[in-house]
């Protein structure tokens, strides 16, 4: 079958693309470079890709989550419609991917602490004495041995090297800069220049989030810090979280290549992003570090996560050998090499093992508790001498999955919240002090604290008559509350939270709590055993502790044990990077933790019940929470 | 510019090629696959690529070495002639490399003798355990843990193998044979296949020679030879000899490509041949160990020869780390890997080694000369303790070169000759008794030991006037003799030999035997401390001893010293291939060589010009010959 091109007009960024008769308008948009939001990867369930079909054709196969008016205005779902003809459409902004509140921070200095600096990417310069017919030692054997003298053996000069080795060698008169990388045998030497002291070579420490990546650019001279920068991951586009991005590679013919590409352009586009910003040139990176979770670490490599997703959940990897940055396409120095830190199970990933590192958990006797919440809570308990972990899938309600108005934390999302219980009217403060369009996590959580604190809500989420307000009402036999009044909206529409809405939100907090004591029943010590609380991740920059702990979702301990640790997976990636040391006690850290697999055995259920009330069924739990 | 094509068409071939206008016809018979002799590499002074053109128009540079009658008969040569228009050349037999009697001998069965058969290619069987909720090891550390279990360890998994792991194992229903190869750390997965008690797996043994390719099969699971081919190397198109073949990749844009893919291309042809020959699938062989000398080895790997042949003559590698097949072009199996036995200096190569290696050299205490001439010299003295060795520019004389008629041992090759000193008559013998066209190196010999015998040559290598024979004339002022006469000869010409031939044979000789001298001069022993002489190499198996000490070629020591051993670069390259400690033994022979510059200092200069007489200016040396 010949395929037919027709050609698609989005509006109002007017930009046309050309792409085969019968393509999505959701894909068609991504070819465009318009990203358009899709929770749920382009199944037609979420309802986010909504656009208007203003000309031409299309095929639709599901009108799923439209109204009538919706559709009589040419509403579509952009992942179930498919141009027939040429056509135009135009995205509102309601469905665009805004530009995220990407937490890349100030240009923050590595605190690599009792870590040598020693980084994992070495110049060293070499004074080679050319060879006469008294001392006819082979160009390769020349340089080994000086590299030796220096204490670097054995050293791996690949063959692509060795093909130019001759003229290196002799173009830069034998007074060279050898440039290697620390591999599972010794170091391999990446490049072979004429010595050049006022030469800057870099590293870079990357971050790979399912929403976001994060890189930082580091001087291997000295360690610093001299770009940062953030953006979306681009994979966002297949799918929103994890579950989908594995349904995806598992089940399209190029699914996994399609993945592989998108996180391989986000990096390579913030590398591009910093060559602009810094005039540092991307050959001049000679390798990165990158921390992930499991299925990010494994799509990076273009390794299918389909075993992950399967009972009983079984990843390719945990540790794995440096590897050409070429081979996956990540355009640094043409032999530039690329390190993941290890992972640990299919949901701790190198993330976490980089968010102990960098926090050095196992440096203290304290028992720290290390918590990353996102669509999977993912924690560790331990110190010094044992470390315990463990994921519980938090569901995407944190993230703004599954609550009507949810949404993540961009441009005009509520993020805090502040309820009067009298007359039960709300103060927020959005992001960026936009018009509101819908709330995120940490609007969630503290919403969720200050209803029940004013007694909007009882300890089962259900809505009271206890405060009136015409804030609370009741929608097509659901009651809920109006956050925002259509006409302070960004969008036009009230901003409601429903009573399912509720539900789902107890239920994620029910399951990080469930998996907090859980890893304490597996290691039998009580919930004051905790000396410490790390809050780590994007999220929890934004999250409000007392709310958190007024709600359930975070143990009820001494409010000074808790500690915002930032973003530990970028920071841990930076110590890799920078000191041998610390990139050999990641991996020690991936051996030495032991997973709990939650879905084994009754403890985590009981537990999971049990934490579906707010607080809690047991309130000496929450001895500081009234019930 | 654009370039027009134009159509050449061989005769009596009947083959047509199209190539670019202004091509020379040596490079259109290369494309045509027609081998046409090409001693000087196309540099227009050799005169053996003489073809006739018999329509169309070329452009001539060069009529060097062309009687005014053979231009009349539209006689060029074929590398100073440019196809202009479409043109029809004819090859006469005469210019064609012919089918070499190459020394691909019987299906002989590699003697390992002390060396444990223990393959540098290994298949190990795995019966895992499939993973569990109790037991979530992750794919890749449940392989290496069994391996581990079997004593394999470190083992490297390359990414191109983690990728297709988890289908790898699955589809195996977790029983595996995994095909591995030796490493410089350890060992590196090649594949990943479901168990088949029944498959055969082979390995491939080369010997990269000048002039011809040899290669052995072999079943990794016992080492037995499968299979042996062997074929011109197809790098002579650009060149007979290592200089011309060095200043081809040196002074041409794409020469160094061209050198690299030919010789390349020459094993792949063999491996198609084998391939046909025993329906064994190349995919199927796992790995190949090569040995040549030091610029065959560069250029097999596609690593400039350039300074090995300027002063002071430095290689790029000698020992040199296992690599790709598929990144140098060798199709086997696409994750092959290719080892090459170490070398000891620029015109010292893994030949030598391998000729070592092969002899058990060093398991003797018995002092031995190894010594193996073709172009080069190359020749190794030492035992058990130590090791010396060094080359020697014998000139091109021994392989036809620089010689009148002198030719390679092809069909119609004299390769025997038998002189009655009363009448000065001649009986030959030639390879595969066709008519003589000329001579080559072991008939060069004969003759020259014939000559000096039967007193037809002085000891200064002039012809006397000893023996009344009107074999014995002068022509254009030179003496020569007629080994054969026009109306005997397949070419329809006289053959001769003449005194400028004898003059080049002598300080052919005169270098071989002053580089043996040099060798124990550098040892300070006598002659008599030789306890063993070995020949190797192809020219070997035709050397006859007496002559060859008769002319002060060889030393004058008892016969009984003297053993063939035949092409011992392809034995070694087996031992490697079918033991580690043998591939280990190589390695340690080519670090224990100490190579002998012959350049530096006058010793080989002094004994170079004492041997320019037959047998040589000191009798003493030679007391059974009569001088
Ligand atoms: S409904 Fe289209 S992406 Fe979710
Ligand atoms: S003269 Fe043509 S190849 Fe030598």
């Amino acid at each position: 079958m010949r395929m037919s091109k027709v050609k698609v007009l989005f509006l109002p960024d007017q930009v046309t693309v050309e792409v085969e008769q019968g393509t999505s308008l959701l894909k068609a948009a991504a070819v465009a470079g318009i990203s358009i939001k899709s929770t749920c990867g382009g199944a037609g369930t979420c309802g986010k890709c909504l656009v208007q079909v203003k000309e031409g054709e299309v095929r639709v196969d599901s009108t799923r989550n439209l109204s009538p008016a919706q559709q009589k205005q040419g509403m579509v779902l952009g992942c179930q419609a498919f141009a027939i003809s040429d056509v135009t459409v135009e995205v509102p902004a309601d469905s665009r991917l805004r530009r995220h509140q990407v937490l890349i921070g100030e240009l923050e200095q590595p605190d690599l602490g009792d870590f040598p600096f020693e980084p994992l990417l070495r110049t060293v310069t070499l004074d080679l004495t050319p060879p006469t017919l008294d001392d006819i030692t082979v160009d390769s054997q020349r340089l080994l041995a000086a590299l030796a003298v220096q204490g670097y053996q054995p050293v791996h000069l690949p063959l692509r090297l060795l093909q130019r080795l001759p003229e290196d060698l002799r173009t830069a008169m034998w007074k060279v800069d050898v440039i290697m990388s620390l591999t599972d045998c010794g170091w391999q030497v990446i490049a072979v220049e004429p010595n050049n002291p006022g030469k800057e070579r870099f590293g870079l420490a990357v971050d790979i989030g399912t929403t976001t990546v994060v890189v930082s650019l580091h001087n291997l001279a000295n360690g610093q810090t001299v770009a940062r920068a953030g953006t979306y991951n681009l994979q966002a586009q297949y799918g929103d979280d994890v579950i989908s991005r594995m349904i995806h590679a598992t089940e399209n013919k190029d699914g996994l290549t399609e993945l592989q590409q998108a996180v391989v352009k986000t990096i390579n586009d913030l590398i591009r992003q910093i060559e602009k910003e810094t005039q540092i040139n991307r050959e001049d990176i000679y390798g990165l570090v990158a921390a992930g979770n499991t299925t990010m670490s494994q799509l990076f490599l273009g390794i299918s996560p389909k075993y992950i997703r399967l009972e009983p959940y079984i990843p390719t990897i945990s540790s794995v050998a440096a590897v050409d940055a070429a081979e996956i396409g990540v355009k640094i120095h043409p032999r530039g090499m690329v390190y993941l830190i290890p992972s640990v199970a299919s949901y701790v990933g190198g993330d976490i093992t980089a968010g102990v590192l960098a926090t050095r958990l196992t440096d203290a006797e304290e028992i720290t508790l290390f918590i990353d919440i996102g669509t999977n809570g993912e924690m560790v308990l331990g110190n010094r001498d044992w470390l315990v972990t463990c994921a519980c899938s938090a569901g995407p309600a944190f993230e703004g999955g599954g609550i009507t108005f949810g949404m993540r934390a961009m441009e005009g999302a509520i993020e805090r919240v502040k309820i009067d219980s009298s007359t039960g009217e709300i103060e927020y403060k959005t992001v960026q002090d936009a018009k509101p369009i819908g709330i995120c996590g940490s609007g969630l959580i503290e919403l969720l604290g200050q209803l029940r604190r004013a007694g909007l809500i009882d300890r089962t989420g259900k809505f009271t008559d206890q405060v009136q307000t015409d804030r609370l009402r009741e929608r097509d036999g659901e009651k809920e509350y109006v956050l925002a009044w259509a006409k302070d909206s960004g969008s036009g529409k009230d901003i409601v939270i429903t009573e399912s809405d509720i539900k789902n939100l107890i239920r994620s907090k029910g399951a990080v709590y469930a998996g907090v004591r859980s890893l304490l029943r597996a290691v039998d010590l009580p919930l004051e055993a905790i000396d410490r609380i790390f809050i780590a991740g994007g999220f929890g920059h934004y999250l409000s502790i007392p709310e958190a702990v007024e709600i359930g979702l975070l143990p009820d301990v001494e409010r000074d044990k808790y500690a915002y640790v930032g973003n530990t997976s970028l920071k841990g990636a930076q110590l890799a990077l920078l000191s041998v040391s610390a990139w050999h006690r990641a991996r020690q850290i991936g051996e030495m933790m032991t997973y709990i697999e939650l879905s084994a055995g009754n403890t985590f259920m009981d537990e999971y019940v049990s934490a579906l009330f707010l607080p809690h069924t047991d309130l000496t739990q929450f001895p500081s929470v009234k019930g």
